[in-house]
């Protein structure tokens, strides 16, 4: 018997030490108040490793070992329905069998009341198996937690304060039928013309007299679309400024809307059809449809208008999603690399002695661990915030001092949070295809065959960096939050640069002078963005001190203009960001628990060079480009670059 | 009508500008002495030209359009036969009645006496067409040149000097066949347990008391394997020191081995049988199959025990058939990118004018340009290299003199040809994996599925960097040929690095300088690699000249122990050797046509921080990993490290 969870060397780090379970249990339970609930952080630990032991067993025994069949035999799609095959529809009776879909839940909604974190962590057990049976199965809980969370937010759940329990919440039904592993849903954002563009969507939500909102519009890409309940984003307002590309996402709203309905005769009514599922290159277990909405009835959700944000909250989860799926992705990578370098030999040694090839499996171990702690922290802190923010419908602040402590607490995680988790949508993503690939490429000419897997982790892994937000855009969104950040709060800044130079030299642990120099030089870029940016704005900015820049800068703002530079090297930035925050937390791993040296020390060996690499390119190359890009005559770019 | 040959500005300058065809052409045309050939080079230029458009044609109107149907139908196997689908049958019938099986063979055997350059240029063309239609073509003419050159240097070719004609040649037979299109040939080289390591191989080539030789034994993954003409490596003799891995290539042998026979009724028999043919990630149009020998009647190639030898030969040009398939499809790659960015909007204007997707196709478009300089410049002096040592035995050398001038010149091809072919094969197999992903992921959501064609350059372009060498293996053969010629003449290194240095400070042109650093800081990572490994291997040489090492070195050498720390960096060494040979090569362009000094000044914004940033790799990890190889305490590796 195989298990993916105790075969883990560091998961079994992590749930033993690494992660702070203490105040994440704590209000999980809430204090361990609740008469039903675990009476300790060890005794909730202990459930929690049962759990995920569980979990391990089921995605090692019953599902890898059907993987290849599960590719092989993808879905089906007729009539309008999908089936699965019986392998597939098979796993998932296991999974419903489990009572897996409702662990999160609160046990009043018949649910196990375990922390996000366990479900993340889960996911990543279940990727290493499968990342489409992994991806099907977060449609289920994943979505159940949704329902409830933005039905707390917007005010129609009711709350026995007193029993800390969920006395009635708006979508219950749906939340139980999930729950029970009856129904799923899904999110339904990208349209024919509107991918990354959300500005662009063009899917209506419409209002009849009687006060009753109906969706009509196109959807595409929804993986797993064929399920029961739909969260569906529609423009109910005009759209503003054509020439703003932001303009748009204001009239969004947030829906949720049922696509069908089962009578108790057996027979089905739909309100929304499938109209096609996609021949993808890999996740065949997985279903990717295409849905349309006809005056389909539709719940709200929160207020109108506010689908952009809402939708925001979802897709934050849905990329801490991928980042554990990714990582499952990489761990079955790394493993199938390993092992088969292992016992294939040549040139009188196997071939993991070779230098090249034990270079890769090194860099492979590295990345994992990094992608972890990555992940890890992402998801603590997110399961935090949220936490903290729906404590107070359960126990309302005292007074405006308690409030003001309680919204900064919540502000600091989701600020923790927001920093990584575009680091781990984009580092994990790109890794599980680097990782897929190397793993193909090491098993030479078997690789490329069918039958040794790692060609199916590489199909598999080639949507990661594109679904929920590609990689391009996590990019985008990091260099925009760290260089806001700093406009924002350019005082803050210099500080922080000031201190990492001074820890860099003066710091008596040699990790610790080595991650304040990485930290440096990813400060040191961070300026050079925002000189170059202002440069570009203001002539005169550079000469003056950063401090006094945010007024001169904000005045006439075209972020589409304006960024331009710091647009072209988002990539690169993202990377020294992700390599910078991996040190980070590893180095605060190690300050702790001695034998996370190891992993600091592998983890700098690979990052230091590659983030001087990034910090030289994007000083010295891409003027060219903009001028081209701009319409200028290369010369004036040249002769800026050389100067 | 669309033509891939006239619609690629690049190609087209080649012809124009960008290929020395004097020389080559005035070989192929015996000096313009044959009474049937061209007579003149632009007579023979115009001629080509009308091949390529024709084959650009074909490529783009008869291929490309059904290159998904190919993919998706691929090949038939039943009974120990393989058949093709209706299509692809079709495909080859086109191209055989282009007669462009027998291309390059001399007029006299039915062929257009055309360079092997332009057949390299029209490999280029189908493959951005359908890369397993390229490579199955490939195994026709490729072949025939094959057995007519084998022959021509083991002795059995009948020459009329005086008419510069072909008489006789040994596989005449076959070559007909080939040429005519009637059958085709391969190479088989890999077994179950040999890859890489082919002193590890087990065939067995065995001669009867009359004299007679039979080929037994297995191999697999051998491309276009239901063909009738197989080039089969066996070992003849028995294998040397256990403990040595390189003895076992002494004692290989070349066989060409009748797979069938048809008899005039109709049947077919068989002397090596057809046991399994793979199913593949992608190359779908392109039989790759297991073969059984069986005591299978073979004719000897050469001299026993030359095998390697020989088998090196047909390898070099297939790796540089491997770097223009590669090209192919990295063009298509690049224009299927380029061409949806163009038409894709987002945020108010089409995606190639956001400045991440126009900085990828920026390095696209310019790592394509790179990449077709060195395959044309190694196919070249490939081509003169073969054919001037051919040429002798149409035109014996008139004495010693001459004829060592004539060896001295093939010497000076080959050497040109060696160097690049490893760097080609290495770069255009990985850019063509990358450029492919790139285009995937530029799509979107659109790039992962089935119709959009994007994930099927990806699957096609995986195997690049596997068959005909891995990557992994072509960078150890540009670290061995690199650091071998170092020891060889430390004379010629010293000189080469001071002229470097010299040329990177006082050239007066701004390019030139840029790629006398480039050089300088190779040869700076080149002596670094060469000291390290002195160190590990005589602690005391370091500090003498490097002209006094190659005694000292060469006394018990063991390469396997003492190549360590550049093996571990061989794949960043290549990287250095191939960006540094591109610079070159583009410099020599420029300096003849200034259109060109932009293209040289993409690539050295590029290659310049990617360059510092493998040699900064280099000099700066690797320590720790070799440390643990050889069974050290990391503490020994971090004290040598920290020094």
């Amino acid at each position: 018997m195989a298990n993916y969870f105790t075969d883990n060397d560091d998961l079994q780090w992590y749930f033993t030490k690494g992660i702070d379970w203490e105040p994440l249990v704590s209000i999980t339970e809430y204090d361990f108040r609740s008469p039903d609930g675990h009476k300790s952080v060890a005794e909730a630990l202990e459930f929690y490793r049962e759990v995920a032991a569980m979990v391990g067993e089921l995605a090692a025994d019953e599902i890898a070992p059907h993987a290849a069949e599960i590719d092989r035999e993808g879905v089906r799609f007729a009539n309008g329905e999908v089936t699965f095959p019986k392998r597939l529809a098979g796993i998932f009776e296991q999974l419903k069998a489990a009572e897996l879909h409702g662990m999160c839940l609160p046990r009043e909604l018949g649910g196990l009341n375990a922390p996000m974190l366990l479900y993340y962590l889960n996911s990543e057990l279940l990727a290493r198996a499968d990342v489409s049976v992994m991806a099907h199965h977060g449609f289920h809980g994943g979505i159940a937690m949704a329902l409830l969370i933005f039905s707390i937010l917007e005010g129609s759940t009711e709350i026995d304060a007193a029993q800390m329990k969920i006395v009635k919440t708006r979508f219950g039904d749906a939340i139980a039928e999930i729950a029970r592993g009856e129904a799923w849903g899904c999110m339904d954002i990208t349209e024919p013309d509107a991918g990354s563009d959300m500005a662009a969507l063009r899917a209506v939500g419409e209002q009849d007299a009687a006060g009753a909102w109906f969706v009509t519009g196109q959807k595409i890409f929804i993986t797993s679309g064929h399920g029961k309940y739909h969260f569906v984003i529609a423009r109910t307002e005009p759209a503003g400024d054509p020439d703003d590309p932001f303009a748009g996402l204001k009239g969004l709203s947030f829906f949720l809307v049922k696509a069908y309905e089962d009578r108790p005769d057996g027979t089905r009514v739909r309100f929304a059809t499938v109209d096609r599922v996609e021949e993808k290159l890999g996740h065949h277990g997985s279903v990717t449809a295409t849905i349309s909405f006809d005056r389909s009835p539709a719940q709200l959700v929160g207020k109108r208008g506010e689908g952009f944000q809402q939708m925001l909250v979802l897709m934050n989860n849905a990329r801490l999603g991928v980042g554990f799926e990714s990582i499952g992705l990489c761990e079955a990578a790394y493993r199938l690399a390993r092992d088969y370098a292992a016992g294939r030999p040549s040139m009188g040694k196997t071939i993991d002695k070779h230098e090249l090839i034990a270079d890769y499996l090194d860099e492979m171990r590295t990345d994992l661990q990094g992608l972890r702690a990555l992940a890890i922290h992402g998801a603590w802190h997110e399961e935090m915030s949220e936490k903290e923010r729906l404590r107070q419908r359960f126990e309302p602040p005292a007074d405006d001092v308690a409030r003001a402590a309680l919204d900064a607490k919540v502000r600091r995680h989701k600020l923790k949070a927001r920093r990584v988790t575009p680091l781990l949508k984009y580092l994990a993503a790109e890794k599980a295809v680097e990782m897929a690939r190397r793993a193909l490429q090491l098993h030479g000419g078997n690789g490329y065959m069918k039958e040794y897997g790692a060609e199916k982790l590489l199909r598999d892994a080639l949507v990661m960096p594109i679904y929920e937000g590609t990689s391009q855009i996590q990019s985008l969104m990091a260099m925009k939050d760290t260089l806001g950040a700093i406009l924002k709060n350019p005082q803050e800044f210099v500080r922080r640069r000031a201190q990492a130079q001074w820890r860099a030299t003066t710091s008596r642990d040699a990790l610790e002078r080595r991650v304040a120099k990485l930290q440096a030089l990813s400060l040191g870029v961070q300026q050079h963005l925002m000189t170059r940016v202002a440069t570009d704005k203001v002539r005169s900015l550079p000469g003056k001190p950063l401090t006094s820049w945010p007024r001169a800068f904000l005045k006439d703002w075209n972020p589409k203009r304006d960024f331009a530079y710091a647009m072209l090297h988002a990539e690169r930035l993202t990377r020294i960001l992700a390599d910078e925050a991996v040190a980070e937390l590893l180095l605060a791993q190690a300050r702790k628990h001695p034998e996370r040296r190891e992993v600091l020390e592998r983890w700098l060996d690979r990052a230091e060079p590659r983030c001087r690499f990034l910090a030289d390119e994007i000083e010295t190359t891409g003027d060219r480009l903009l001028a081209r890009l701009a319409g200028e005559e290369p010369a004036a770019a040249s002769a800026r670059e050389a100067s």
